[in-house]
């Protein structure tokens, strides 16, 4: 049974599936009967603000509609609550007779909720807390992988797949660059694109590794001596062997978020610096770069089945783990077959604030590519994609010699 | 019938559908039983190194797969001939028999056809030239449309649906950059992602107006000021009063084509400039830039069902009008009913280094949006799209008055 009334609020960015998982916590809760299904609008800020709506008053069908649209229909935040924050909370909480709180989130989203358990037990306030994972960064800890990463992965594939068309019928260099602060998981998922041995990307730079400059500009021309043309998926996250990331090398000013974090997208600065680093260290004329930006995780009709149905299972799961255990906790996915998954309640310190990243058996030696063992890992997760494929036409033997 | 062999080439950008016109054409060809079907590698400079493949040697089935495959199987090229390279065109078409060439490309290729076929009529040599039509751009003159249009229009409203929800959730400022020196078409197609009267993108700024960064920061402020926060959307080819490109304006040195063009794309300079300039001269914190980039022409699996059809249909009709029509020519699309279309063979010279703009008629007077008839020009040709729907669900009253 459910304890007291449900609130439900999403956190941190936007996936393509988040709202599967709102919804599958949705329609579980009012199942069960939930003495009042709630929603907070814009993550915990709309708990500070009372900003509440009532996920009692909507159709099945028209839930079933907002599931299938990307993005936060709650709306969400950056805020991450300190202890004075987390009392303003728990005002709000029991003056609506709060009893079960859902939070759809990252790992940022998932300590917010560890802190906020923690002082519902020092005030002793019955509340029950349930994390359900999302993030396109794939990089939450026990985790086979975290809904919303499989759709983005798909995203980021289906771009390598055009723009290696693209850089073949128009030869050069073309970087793209993709989300992904600590962990190169979306990045890798540039590899899924490749259908001939010679396709792109060539090359594949993910934080788990240092970047060097000049490694990379002679990786680059090395692949451009070979195929007279370099396709390069880079992590924005990429840094040098100090940790600094290398898009603040260049920016005079950096913004940062509440939780430190310097920005790193909505800006084409990091793609601008490394085609300008090619075009001074090299010959090579055509070089081209595109950030993928927010359209990785927000692109309407770009989803993932996988991803669609496990992000409506963690948001059931969580309503039903929350019925029927004793304890506060996270949903994880844990692949038990090849493909099949179960879903099991992981203590919230197991995540919370902590970040997975590429296992070394997942990135090649060179530390410019992915093992097949990633591809084996990624392929199911992302499912059937369009094929690309070339003219087989042989050459006509030439007349002029020329 | 045809005359000599057929050679085929695809020259100026890629498109999603620019391999359905080739087949289109290939299958026409030979099915009339064409002498010899070739196709030209890497556009006109193919040519020039007798660099041809036989497409006769090519199954149905394999040419179906490439049909539906984005981006120039053929590969392509930015080179503009004059009369030298004209010149050697000829000596290599003679050599090898070709009678009938079918060019694919936008009006910087049919002009290159144009020349061809003049320098041909002067040297006497019997050429049979037909243009066939595709350009993202959509700015062929006479052409209701150009086949890559329609699916790259539906790239762009894909991509402002979601960012839109994007921005929606995490409310800020939105900047998304799109694809389009002297035409507007493709920005403004942007349009169609709004499903809600409040969606964005809530300011179009096209080339086809001047651009003044003053205004341009009070449209943000007065959107901003209204909805909590603003998408937009603005065309690479945005230009001030006196014409130059708002894009040179920062850009120390500035990369120029063949053709004299400046280089726009691939590069995120464009976006961070007015991004900054918002930050710069509003007191919005949360600013965000996007450039589309190659994607929009390129992306795997995102395509119009009526420019797929379409483009091969373009391709099919040249072959036709090449073996039934003693000159030569331009395929072009027009529209005939609401929605029906019809293809006619227009002069080189309509079309050929000419670019079409944006009819005054599908501007608003606000010069920052499109008007009813843009969007009824354009939702027939990007088809259906996956909608976003919003939660319905009425506010709780606040208990504590916050």
């Amino acid at each position: 049974m459910l304890q007291g009334k449900v609130l439900i609020a999403q956190g941190g960015g936007p996936t393509a599936v988040i709202n599967q998982s709102l919804v599958g916590a949705v329609l579980e809760a009012r199942r069960m009967g939930a003495e009042g299904v709630l929603g907070a609008m814009l993550g915990v800020s709309g708990i500070i603000n009372e900003d509440f709506v009532d996920l009692a008053q909507e159709t099945d069908a028209h839930l079933e509609l907002v599931a299938n649209t990307p993005c936060s229909a709650l709306g969400s935040t950056r805020d991450k609550p300190d202890l004075a924050y987390c009392q303003e909370i728990f005002k709000v909480l029991q003056a609506h007779g709060i009893g079960t709180f859902f939070y759809i989130g990252g790992n940022d989203s998932s300590d917010t909720l560890r802190i906020l358990s923690e002082e519902a037990v020092k005030v002793n306030y019955a509340l029950r807390c349930v994390h359900i994972p999302k993030t396109i960064d794939n990089d939450l800890m026990v985790n086979d992988h975290t809904p919303g990463f499989p759709s983005a992965a798909k995203f980021v594939a289906s771009s390598f797949a055009g723009v290696n068309l693209d850089n073949r019928a128009l030869p050069g260099v073309y970087v793209g660059v993709v989300m992904g602060r600590h962990a190169g998981f979306l990045t890798a998922a540039g590899a899924l694109a490749r259908h001939y041995p010679d396709d792109g990307p060539h090359l594949i730079y993910l934080p788990e590794r240092s970047f060097d400059m000049d490694a990379f500009t002679n990786d680059v021309k090395a692949v451009h001596d070979k195929y007279g043309r370099c396709v390069i998926a880079v992590s924005e996250g990429i840094h040098d062997a100090d940790g600094t990331p290398i898009l603040t090398k260049l920016a005079a000013d950096v913004e940062k978020d509440a939780h430190g974090n310097v920005q790193l997208s909505g800006t084409g600065a990091l793609a601008d610096l490394l085609t300008n680093a090619i075009k001074q260290n090299t010959d090579i004329k055509r070089v081209r770069g595109d950030t993928f930006g927010y359209l990785q995780r927000s692109f309407l009709g770009c989803v993932s089945e996988v991803d669609q149905r496990e992000a409506r299972e963690v948001g059931n799961r969580a309503v039903q783990f929350a019925a029927t255990r004793a304890r506060n906790g996270t949903v994880t996915i844990n692949r038990v077959g090849d493909y099949a998954v179960e879903y099991r309640l992981n203590d919230l310190t197991d995540v919370a604030a902590k970040t997975k990243v590429m296992d070394d058996a997942l990135i090649a030696a060179s530390g410019t590519d992915v093992t097949p063992a990633f591809l084996d890992y990624a392929r199911p997760l992302v499912g059937p994609m369009p094929e690309a494929h070339r003219l087989r036409a042989p050459s006509i033997p030439k007349v002029l010699g020329r």
